[in-house]
């Protein structure tokens, strides 16, 4: 059978997770890929005492692999934007395949990488780099071939997800489970690119691009956190027959593309409001095929390793086939794609939940109804909770019909302006994600 | 663009729903095929007003398609077993390559036609046979191909898990709901494919192949239909905390492979659980990537033209691409199939719910309950339900721990011989599904 040869950049949790899923796996992962891939070179700033290294060459600077005449397809486990893109087009330069993890890289420099790939006639794949072993590359670019993608949305960042899930479930604040998170491993020391949303906003521009066909567009995204997302407005939303997730959404329209991540309020009946925990899904809208949905873990050495190999597998399958007959990285040619414009966020209609703290005496419903009335906003459902035990303040929780933002912060000032209200309005979205 | 020619067999809800699909979608799945697909050649027995058949040859001899020098796929979607057969093989040996919505086909005669195929040179794929628009195919035979998979459960009868749906949440009886499902088109005018199961086990048998890398063997499924299903046991379910679910299980141990189709008790909590109505949803448990989810409509014209074209997409992308390049049918070439032994029912164990009809009077639990114990079944929840009105007899409900069906049997007859004892032990399997 003939040898594939790989190196493997970077020897954490991923790269041994890879080494491990080879070696495990090595009888079906042969028969399926129709020749044996064997691990020739591994670069690593150190060794990582859970691989067994042996008959492997180990270089300590990973441009040695990029340039090992050797190596036939090179993986990309080292995470970061600015060296991890030298070495992959140092790679792909070199007449060397491409597998990468690496979601900021591909959703920041994935324009410029797949077209060096196109012209050195080598392909880079990133089933991993998207809510880890889900194969939902492969099923936007290959398994949905046949639709017009309507839209999708996502659970796509699994340590927010975990943090959502204790908020609802446990009454527990947001930083009293950001801190267990941390201490599980779940989240990183410094937890920015997962709570703040940028790491779902790296996977959702992918995932747009694979959709709608059009090129990484990675500053578009509209993109907020779980930071300021209080137990008091999980519960409410429960109570209103809804469950609070931070989702990466991407639609389609005749007018362009919305791209955006943010905590948003899903129907509590929804396939995607049992998602819990660390684990990700991603909801899609086919023309033909109507809603799909695709389910597993997102992060983790073994999980993001299953995807790694499934690249390999795919691009040994492939040893010697023509560019032209090859799956392009985005499922259309690069010089298919299309700019459509990204439709800013002031023009995107939604249902919104609003809460508000009000003084708990006689006309300030009226006229905080009379101002989402001169906006053309109009009020699906409204919850006045009892003031507090000594308070004088109550919350007033109004879930409105289909409003775009622009009417939405015209409403808010004003109502922020009312002597009864006190403090800011609280804005969440919703999504029926119904078609 | 390279135009491809396909040609039609059947022009029914998918046949019809396939041209349409590609007329709809023309500019996208060109785009992805990098080719232009063009029907040139249909064959029907009759027309279908709802497609334009403009410019394309129509025979109402369904073998001229097959004999067309000019069509390069032949797309079958007649239905049926012996006449589909003769159809493909014919297509095949003139050098076409084949997509097939036909899971009976595939199911029983797919060996062969899989080997035809390798010794012609040509591809026959049938994404569309399972779970309608879902790419579970693609999913275990790429999406994965780093796992050896552990075990698969799925819901793949749209209409058995329709009415399954409406008894739990209506209290309707089965007999009553499967009228329904037959007038709003969800169940044929006979409906033993679907609700004894045969329908669910062909598909189930096309899984474990991808699965697990053996020779289709659908005389080895262990099928059990919903017809002998009370709403009783449904409610009883319910209150123990499970949703009865028909399910197709395939799981692979040292030993062999389970190849079963049954009603299952399964706890409330799984995503599973929750996909209602005439949904699909396959759960997969890899052993890298652990539990991932798929999930989609199974059936309907638009769902399965849906996969039928990502077939066409796939195979145009590899047009002129060599045999050893082509992904094999069941992931793994002919001559690798492991023909691995199927393990048999009376050596399965899982948990059991027995519901037996007991007279109310003191001594029965206990001569129950040593019976189990005789057989070394082991007891995990027990609920006595208090006689109706005017009534002696009381429904005693048992869960137990893991038991083998042999265990089992010698515990029912026994317990069925109790003077106490009305009628028959009502049966079925429990699956925690949790790895």
């Amino acid at each position: 059978m003939n040898p594939i040869k790989v190196g493997i950049c970077g020897l954490g949790t991923v790269g041994g997770g890879t080494l491990n899923v080879l070696r495990d796996n090595v009888e079906v992962i042969s028969a399926r890929a129709q020749a044996s891939l064997q691990v020739v070179h591994v670069g690593a700033r150190r060794d990582n005492p859970d691989c067994d290294l042996a008959n492997i060459r180990v270089s300590r600077d990973i441009f040695e692999v990029a340039h090992d005449p050797e190596v036939e397809i090179l993986v990309e486990l080292i995470g970061g934007t600015s060296v991890a893109r030298e070495l992959v087009e140092a790679a792909i330069v070199s007449g060397k395949h491409v597998v990468t993890a690496n979601k900021a890289l591909i959703a920041v420099h994935g324009n410029e990488i797949f077209a060096l790939a196109e012209k050195h006639g080598v392909e880079v794949r990133y089933e991993a780099a998207i809510a880890g072993g889900i194969p939902i590359v492969k099923a936007l670019r290959e398994g949905l071939a046949g639709n017009r993608i309507e839209w999708l949305a996502g659970i796509i960042n699994g340590t927010g997800n975990f943090i959502l899930t204790e908020m609802r479930d446990k009454g527990r604040e947001f930083s009293d489970v950001l801190a267990e998170a941390q201490a599980l491993g779940y989240a990183e020391a410094d937890p920015t690119f997962d709570v703040e949303g940028i790491d779902a906003a790296h996977k959702l521009v992918i995932l747009a691009s694979l959709a709608f066909g059009i090129p990484l567009k990675f500053d578009a995204v509209y993109t907020e956190g779980i930071t300021e997302l209080t137990t008091q407005d999980v519960g409410y939303a429960l109570e209103l027959g809804y469950i609070i997730k931070h989702l990466g959404i991407a639609k389609q329209h005749a007018e362009g593309v919305e791209l955006r991540v943010h905590p948003t309020l899903i129907p509590d009946h929804l396939l995607l409001s049992d998602v819990d925990g660390v684990k990700n899904a991603v909801l899609v809208e086919g023309s033909a095929v109507g809603p799909t949905l695709y389910y597993g873990a997102g992060a983790g050495a073994q999980p993001t390793a299953s995807a790694v190999v499934a690249d390999l597998v795919d691009l040994a399958r492939n040893f010697g086939v023509e560019q032209s007959n090859r799956v392009p990285a985005l499922g259309i040619a690069q010089s298919s794609l299309r700019d459509l414009p990204i439709i800013p966020m002031a023009n995107i209609e939604t249902p919104w939940y609003l809460r508000m703290e009000v003084a708990d005496k006689p006309g300030v419903l009226s006229r905080v109804a009379s101002i989402f009335s001169e906006q053309g906003i109009s009020i699906e459902a409204l919850i006045q909770k009892a003031p507090a035990e000594g308070q004088t303040l109550v919350s007033l929780i109004v879930l409105t019909n289909k409003a775009p933002q622009g009417s939405v912060d015209t409403a808010v000032g004003g109502i922020e302006a009312l002597d009864a209200i006190s403090g800011k309005v609280t804005r969440i979205r919703v999504e029926a994600l119904d078609g």
